[in-house]
């Protein structure tokens, strides 16, 4: 019989895993808890594709995977039966039978990731968990203009934390929004792929911009430099979250 | 020297807390953190007098208390001090300068408390902490019938899990709403006062009218009952938040 494949939209709280992509033995990622409930259902033990590799910390509200189950089974009942075994910081929020070429990450055309800043010296207690505090106001005007600068296609190798440069670095960011209400300040990404950190580097960068120091008509000469040491710092996994893959 | 009299509002996530109220030896309650930091500040033993003794679980937005220092601080500085040393799921989002006279608890002239449901098979990650997760869906149009024959001046002692009535069980709910978004459902007390449990009694209640248990018309029977097990049950504590207290 032919394995079904399924493409399954999930949310996680990554406060407490490693990441997405499973490790050795201690394992303690999406991914890990994801394939040992699927593999229970199923019987046998199954693959669990993710769209986007998200680092220890980060969370997803729209995280696309892939698997191929051996059982016939409807995407209903797939959904079911994770969501009742998953811990309650993991949940399969939609679930498809997909063409037996599917592939959440390879398949994946575009993402959208975004960054949540909280301002302000009175603390937010319910969204603690899912944003970056930081003390003083910024300059949104410069943020904006430096965010126009890197949108594009550039070579982001300037932006990205891994030091081997197999495959090229370049990207198209389709767009980045700064986006203020009340005290949270959202910056929302856009574009076809995201190197290794380089969400979190491009908002530590915009960030410095914010405080005033980094000119906003930097930006060009960071890309130029090609090197990660003429960006900003990485800012915290906490704040970002995976919002939806494009197919 | 006068001690000045200061009013707190004060934001809390209260999932790993014993309730507001200050306990013995063994203490981890709101109350008791908040004493602790605040006593360390005046440099002497300080009591801060809340406006609701919310239960273990329940969560705050604008919890008001009241506390005298012995310092004239400014209100700003004692914000500060507060949001410093604060557990990060404990804190103070406003402080102000108090009428001598101002006792949180006693001056409270109302509330209002939501409690917040999401329906439905798919869980919500992010705000799993703060609702209360039912399969099905509820007849709201009954619960909304149900709803307007509580609202009133009534005797709520059925709705009380509190055994000793010393006291009055009399108490006036202006208004009970019941709101729907999506897979959330909102329902929102403002009144006078609440008894011990009330709030969540109602809501044990009005669930099982909207799930088809009881009948939206028995209100009036169960109010005249004057017995607590005339009503439903009680909803769990982690839906609960007092929103706000009226002077």
């Amino acid at each position: 019989m032919t394995p079904t494949n399924y493409k399954l939209t999930i949310q996680y709280d990554g406060t407490r895993y490693d990441g997405w992509q499973r490790q050795g033995n201690t394992d303690n990622t999406i991914q890990g808890k994801l394939e040992s409930v699927l593999s229970r259902m199923a019987g046998q033990r199954v693959e669990v594709q993710g769209a986007g590799r998200t680092d220890a910390g980060v969370h997803a509200l729209g995280q696309v995977a892939s698997v191929r189950l051996p059982q016939p089974l409807t995407p209903q009942e797939v959904l079911s039966y994770a969501n009742r075994y998953l811990p309650e910081d993991i949940a399969v929020v939609a679930a498809e039978a997909a063409h037996p070429r599917f592939h959440a990450r390879l398949s994946a055309r575009g993402k959208c990731y975004r960054y949540q800043l909280h301002l302000g010296p009175v603390p937010d207690v319910f969204s603690r968990r899912y944003h970056y505090r930081l003390p003083g106001p910024l300059d949104l005007q410069a943020m904006r203009q430096a965010a126009a600068l890197l949108t594009g296609t550039h070579d982001f190798r300037s932006f990205c934390s891994n030091k081997r440069y197999k495959k090229s670095t370049v990207r198209t960011i389709r767009s980045i929004t700064v986006e203020a209400q009340g005290p949270a300040l959202t910056l929302t990404y856009q574009g076809d792929g995201f190197l290794y950190n380089m969400v979190r580097i491009l908002t530590g960068t915009l960030i410095e911009v914010g405080q005033g120091q980094r000119e906003a008509r930097s930006m060009p000469q960071i890309l130029a430099a090609l090197d990660r040491t003429a960006a900003g710092h990485t800012a915290p996994a906490q704040g970002l979250s995976l919002v939806e893959v494009y197919y």
